[in-house]
């Protein structure tokens, strides 16, 4: 067995481990008994020490330098090395004991967290963003940063990107989407509402959801969809995708988008090699592009008028009261634009107002500026700025989010790199004549095919701009998020 | 830390592990999409192999010795180090190679046994059993026995229970089995049946045996049941305990049957010390022990008349055809006696001819007397000898268990001593005025309690001979087992 062999082979353990862990975690949002928390934190935190100290071991560091120090047989197994340098050196700064720790902590503000939010009860759940936060300042140190602790954690999720440079690009965003935002508000109130009014039994919705994420390509072989408080993708194993949605009986649109984005992550990570599973070629290349396939699917194919063409009538048939709804004041309320105060649920003309305001709000947590017990009156507040509304309570506002509770501080600015990710690649797959064809005839398959050839297949072989400038002809830009949002909802 | 606590510490540590295997486990039987096998069966041979290997180290073996050597504090910890040892004397024998291979199999040969079952295909299945066979052989060997390599494995479910000893009853018991069950399969005969027919609606049976789970005293906060191909009850932490069944639509008392047989598996194990978890005082003594437990609240009680003075109301409200059912009928159906080819759909009179049809073709599969293609035809052929009725085919013969594939060569026997062991201690509890005044009025509590301070908080810390001895002041006897069969279906 060569070295770069043996290599990929400790690799592969330490995945055998991760994604037991998976295994446990999805279980514990899916089907876990309360009482059994205690003990599930425990397996999770000795399954994380196991797995660091499996991928920090002198050995493993070793082989890893004598892998560097052959010469790769090709340019995949030279990334494949490089991107395991990067994780093992990243890991190797965190002691296993904070790992544990952190997972233990985690753990236990996943399952506060759910409550907390379903009693509104930030005061509940504040003692462990307290430590959530703490750890978070620690790992930001432990890491190191060049200009602020808060670039240390969104390199976790994007790499090569600073907080600065998103801090630039959300300030000149700012304006153009608040604007935006305003005057699609305003249009879709001039609309009456309501003809969705109406009950969706929750069996129905979940065929509809299951034929639509099918005919988008998921494989429901290889993956499946369960009920969760808050929605999430997760990755088993190779051929094992999970997707969880929720579903309120007033609306059926709300789980169905929800599955369509999970659904697009989910063909993200099916659509990864398999045969480099744990490896940094069979791994997702950032948040940014995961984000941009999820939205991908649920804003740009599944809110497009071409869609509901086909759709509308197969909703008809399982929700009978719709029948009476035309294709014209369906896409009306589809694409009916209100600042909502669940992300989520949020339209996309409103939707990066979300992300920008937990932007600031994390990166002013994360530098110290702002305490955690301040957060439910700053978030009403900057809510109030961007969204001329405050929010009822904090269900509906700093609760609303699973992240913190997962440790997730860093994650939210990739919704938005996605949602510029996905306006830019939908528009390059869109220049594909067969692409374009398919999607007239509400073929999703060419689509898919382009997006495994030119996104999926290179997983993290390649740094997330590489893959959007291979892709797309140029560099990441907002310019196709902010056309596409003015056609779609000021058009 | 005492010597002791570091060696608990270990031991702790392995059962992380093993309970994260259960996990992964029980989502393979419940949830797990099927591509996902191949991952699934590397992960589980994984955490199989380093538990074994923290097990057997040489590290905790020196940990054990200077724990025996030392003078323990009390008679629990005496029997938690004496434990320890018979289990990693056990483990030492086998080598990890041998554990990992045994997982890999066994995990592949229950998704096949599912294929295979529904199929009706022995052929598909074969050559897994072939190998599992071999594998037990080969455990027998590296174990060692006495007489017989069915020893080795009988030891493993019954400890100090031999194959002979097993045989010798099982041959008394045969004829007075084989003419109490010829009586009252007779006696059924001249009832007229059908009275129970109609169709039950998945969700009522799901209401009903949740009720009835929970009226026994099984804790939802720490458990729950999920649907399978083949109905069982696992342990995935001290508080976490999961019930399977599977329903039929035409019979509500087959799954209600099955979830009271799980949930009576799922008290015990929720009746043991959870901060003993993972050591010999936190675990089951014995699967005839086990058994007892679940046969004890399925039979002894569920099929009692005056459960259903309870219960028949209950299940009229949720099955409103019912309605005109006396409880007469009612009772005559539940005690209607006929020669059934599912095991687990047996009747109390008939049941124990189909453990004593598998031991012995178990035994004699392991002594290598029948070849594994020979099994579908003797099993036809003992199947007619013992019921005078010939199995259609081998989904309702050799491929109705999950047994044979999960490795389990050796366990059938434990169902009829778990039928003497519930029938001795059903009637011991029943002497204490307080279980039996409240079985009168269906108040399970003080019959669980009994169980609880009699058979659960021993764990494993005593025998199963001794728990025997000491709950019902004799040893171990199937007069009562067949004086109840009697008194219930010729009395």
């Amino acid at each position: 067995m060569s070295t770069y062999q043996s290599l990929c082979e400790v690799a592969a353990e330490v995945a055998l481990l991760t994604s037991a862990e998976s295994v446990l975690g999805w279980d514990q949002e899916t089907y876990m008994p309360e009482k059994a928390l205690g003990h599930r934190a425990r397996q999770l935190s000795y399954l994380t020490g196991k797995a660091h100290e499996l991928l920090t071991s002198s050995k493993t560091r070793k082989l890893l330098e004598r892998a560097e120090a052959e010469k790769p047989e090709d340019e995949r197994q030279a990334a494949n090395v490089q991107g395991l340098r990067r994780i093992i050196d990243r890991a190797t700064k965190l002691p296993r004991r904070f790992v544990e720790e952190e997972k233990q902590v985690t753990t236990r503000a996943k399952a506060v967290w759910v409550e907390a939010r379903r009693q509104s009860d930030f005061a509940m759940f504040a003692p462990h963003l307290e430590k959530i936060l703490g750890l978070a300042r620690r790992k930001a140190e432990l890491f190191g940063y060049k200009d602020e602790p808060y670039d240390a954690l969104l390199d976790l999720y994007e790499r090569d990107t600073t907080t600065r440079e998103v801090a630039a690009l959300f300030a000149e965003m700012r304006p153009q989407l608040a604007e935006l935002a305003r005057a699609a508000v305003a249009k879709s109130k001039q609309q009456r509402p309501g003809v969705l009014k109406g009950h969706y039994p929750c069996k129905q919705q979940q065929i509809l959801n299951r034929e639509i994420a099918e005919s988008l390509g998921f494989d429901f072989g290889a993956g499946r969809i369960d009920t969760t408080a808050h929605p999430f993708c997760t990755t088993l194993g190779p051929a094992d995708v999970r997707l969880t949605t929720r579903y309120d009986e007033t609306r059926f649109l709300s789980s169905l988008f929800g599955v369509m984005h999970e659904a697009g992550h989910g063909l993200y990570e099916q659509g990864l090699p398999g045969h480099e599973f744990g490896l940094p070629g069979g791994s997702a290349a950032s948040l940014g592009l995961h984000e941009s396939q999820s939205r991908l699917w649920e804003n740009h194919v599944g809110r497009s008028r071409l869609f509901w063409t086909k759709w509308l009538p197969r909703a008809q048939e399982l929700f009978p009261h719709l029948r009476k709804v035309k294709l014209d004041e369906f896409m009306r309320e589809i694409l009916r634009s209100e600042f909502s105060f669940i992300r989520v649920e949020a339209d996309e003309a409103t939707y990066d107002l979300h992300i920008l305001l937990r932007f600031g709000l994390e990166r002013r947590l994360v530098r110290g500026e702002l305490a955690v017990k301040d957060v439910p009156g700053l978030w009403k507040e900057e809510y109030h700025d961007l969204f001329g509304l405050t929010p009822p309570d904090d269900r509906r506002g700093c609760l609303q989010d699973i992240h913190w509770s997962m440790g997730g501080l860093g994650y939210f600015a990739t919704y938005t790199l996605g949602n510029i990710n996905a306006a830019q690649l939908f528009a390059a797959a869109r220049r594909r004549k067969q692409v374009a064809a398919a999607l007239e005839r509400c073929d999703y398959a060419p689509l898919l095919q382009w997006l495994r050839k030119n996104v999926h297949a290179h997983g993290a072989a390649l740094t997330p701009a590489r893959i959007m400038q291979l892709a797309t002809g140029r560099p990441a830009d907002a310019k196709w998020h902010i056309a596409h949002l003015r056609e779609r909802y000021l058009g």
